[in-house]
């Protein structure tokens, strides 16, 4: 589909974010970017928040010999000089067209292909010092997991982005645990990109041109409409000197012989499923813990999918679909590895196995993190009481009356009973 | 929709099968039988294969005082003296209402409803034992996992019953460990049943009444036509002084509060399910013993169940609908509990662990036992190869070409991804 040759410039990679997370997808796009390069620059910006690091005296990159293990240095240095994020990816040899950059501004200059990669508190203020400052034709992909509830409502990352930049978000989620995507253990994942068609030479990503040519309504309004949201980013074609952005060459962007991608146009419900996957771990955990067996935690999971189904269509219903839950890495697969054996799941399992409270095993298993799967509960659960729909959401709902210690783990099929079968 | 007391007579239940899960779904509807008196008689006969049973020392029910501890007895005058099969069940108490029977004729003598969960190599000669001599009206439940493949084609198990005694027969399957199940630890299963509707006193299942009042075309005849073959057995309408075998009624026979039942139409979607996961819990056994973690497990699910749908799609096309393997439990759950920890996942991943033949795991670990889905893949394969459909189906190829070592584990991800990314 692709006219190799055809296009003057060539589209200029950035990761915003660079943790475990964030590194291991710049190592996948840098390797691409070198593998594709009618489409794209070799060189990847990946913005890292600058700290002082010492390499531990463990770390294979540890020379004493060297001024760089002797003294604390900043990491970018570190990372452009050892080609190893020493801190949050120890071990994993970056490829040399990563350039790790302290200012985040300089990191998206120029770029027309951003990747989010930020843990969810760095988010808002991250978008603050680019915005404005990005290109009015970027596109972005948000690898952020888990949604956003205010007392508007529900709003996804890949929107609020979307939304805070003036630009079209697109989503990456699926079975991925960084540690084993980075050592290139053999995974799946999901990329959602599907941004309103401006031009006719760039027509729909999928290649079938739509039927307007300047709508200004993106995928994003679509849905934050269905939620009472106002807002509606104008957003500019992009030129075409750049190769079309279409679903092809997303692929070619993430997929590696180790990372299989399949691309489809779903941002909510690849995104949905993500964050909603937590709160299932959470009763995956707690049946485990009762010792009730994989048929139980299987059920759980069943449950699960379909209720994240119900709520996606139900609250996001112009862009998702079922097979987004149920055919996709995003969806089944993220379901399957997140229940067994995520800290949500685990975290959960030991509170019924030791007989705690789940904030105690908390404490004690998650060294000061926290578990993603109850405030998602919460959040969601407070959204569902706002829209007098909890009961049509018996699992989540169940999670929720469990932790607030309402209901026992010993009470799911009962609370299960009557709406799912 | 059951008007109740309207109905001259009940559902009379006979369960054909007592081993571990034969005896547990016996259990199951023996429970169901008494608590629904105004559909079904509260009997259940369950047929036994005849054998001379010591109880074995170490079991609760061993009384070195009594003569049926210090003799072999007839299994049949164990289980309903002791209330209990000790010898395929033991440790779990039976209902008063199930009546061990040594005479397959006449345990299903006058019964509507036929429960078939047998062994695969005692079904035919079971048909042949029974042939002409169960009610013309009654209707089949197969609870038999597995496919039978021959020259001639792929024929569920539930269709060769029907097709041999002239009934209709449905399916059941789900994520049920047999043993769990007869603990009451809470699952959940899937009920196949669609049976042409032949009287308007009968509407279809659903329902919802089917245009043709008197077809004598079964799912069982359109799925067989697809194949090549011709029998069309001639279905007797259920006479209207019983209550009507709705989905309502038949989800009464078999949920409990721990074993929670949803109906759906497609047999055969349910019984590809149950028989193709042990294909794909092999690879996902062999992923997983090459420590590739849960991401690739996961991943090979998800590929397997997709693998499913479209052999359902190609082969059964009638009937077979996608939800069946993407939202019940006898589709994801159902893989998901066997690529957890079934014997055929254990094996796989041994054989890596071990670098051992597949049949030397066998052997060592399963005590004369067969794996099904070696077996099967086989099947499978010879079956798609005389379809000329191999390469369509790059998840199971792989798993016989890994099985006749032409293929390595290793080499999954690679034999995947040209045709599911």
């Amino acid at each position: 589909m692709t006219s190799l040759g055809a296009y003057a410039k060539k589209h200029r990679v950035a990761v915003i974010g660079s943790g475990n997370w964030g590194t291991t997808i710049a190592k996948v796009v840098a390797e691409n970017t070198v593998e594709h390069a009618d489409l794209f620059e070799s060189d990847v910006q990946m913005w890292v928040f600058e700290e002082q690091v010492t390499i531990p005296k463990g770390s294979s990159s540890y020379d004493p010999g060297s001024e760089l293990s002797t003294k604390p240095q900043p990491l970018t240095h570190l990372i452009n000089t050892l080609r190893e994020n020493v801190k949050y990816l120890p071990g994993v040899p970056l490829p040399k067209n990563i350039h790790a950059n302290p200012s985040i501004e300089s990191t998206v200059k120029d770029a027309t292909i951003l990747i989010f990669n930020l843990p969810h508190q760095f988010i808002a203020k991250s978008c603050e010092g680019i915005k404005g400052k990005v290109l009015p034709f970027a596109r972005g992909v948000s690898c952020i997991k888990g949604v956003e509830v205010s007392d508007q409502g529900i709003e996804l990352f890949s929107e609020s982005i979307g939304r805070k930049l003036g630009i079209y978000c697109g989503a990456l989620s699926g079975a991925n645990i960084a540690s084993e995507v980075a050592l290139e253990k053999w995974s799946e994942t999901t990329v959602a990109y599907d941004p309103p068609s401006m031009d006719s030479r760039h027509p729909s990503p999928k290649g079938s041109p739509r039927q307007s040519i300047d709508i200004n309504v993106s995928d994003i309004d679509s849905t934050a409409l269905d939620r009472g949201e106002k807002s509606k980013p104008q957003l500019t074609p992009l030129p075409s000197e750049y190769p079309p952005l279409s679903h092809e060459n997303m692929k070619k962007l993430f997929h590696r012989p180790y990372f299989h991608v399949r691309l489809v146009d779903d941002v909510a419900g690849v995104s949905l499923g993500g964050a909603l996957k937590n709160v299932v771990a959470l009763a995956a955990g707690w049946v485990d813990g009762l010792g009730w067996g994989d048929n139980a935690k299987a059920a759980v999971m069943r449950v699960g999918i379909m209720e994240e189904v119900k709520f996606g269509k139900m609250f996001f219903s112009e862009s998702v679909k079922t097979q987004t839950f149920t055919e996709e890495s995003c969806g089944v697969a993220d379901m399957i590895t997140s229940c067994s054996g995520g800290r949500n799941f685990r975290c959960a399992k030991l509170s019924v196995v030791k007989k705690k409270p789940i904030e105690e095993v908390e404490r004690e298993e998650l060294n000061g993190q926290k578990l993603q799967g109850t405030s998602t509960a919460h959040e969601v659960n407070a959204f569902l009481k706002r829209k007098g729909r909890e009961a049509e959401f018996p699992l989540f709902t169940a999670v929720h009356r469990i932790l607030i210690g309402e209901k026992r783990p010993e009470d799911i099929p009962d609370l299960l009973e009557s709406k799912t079968s």
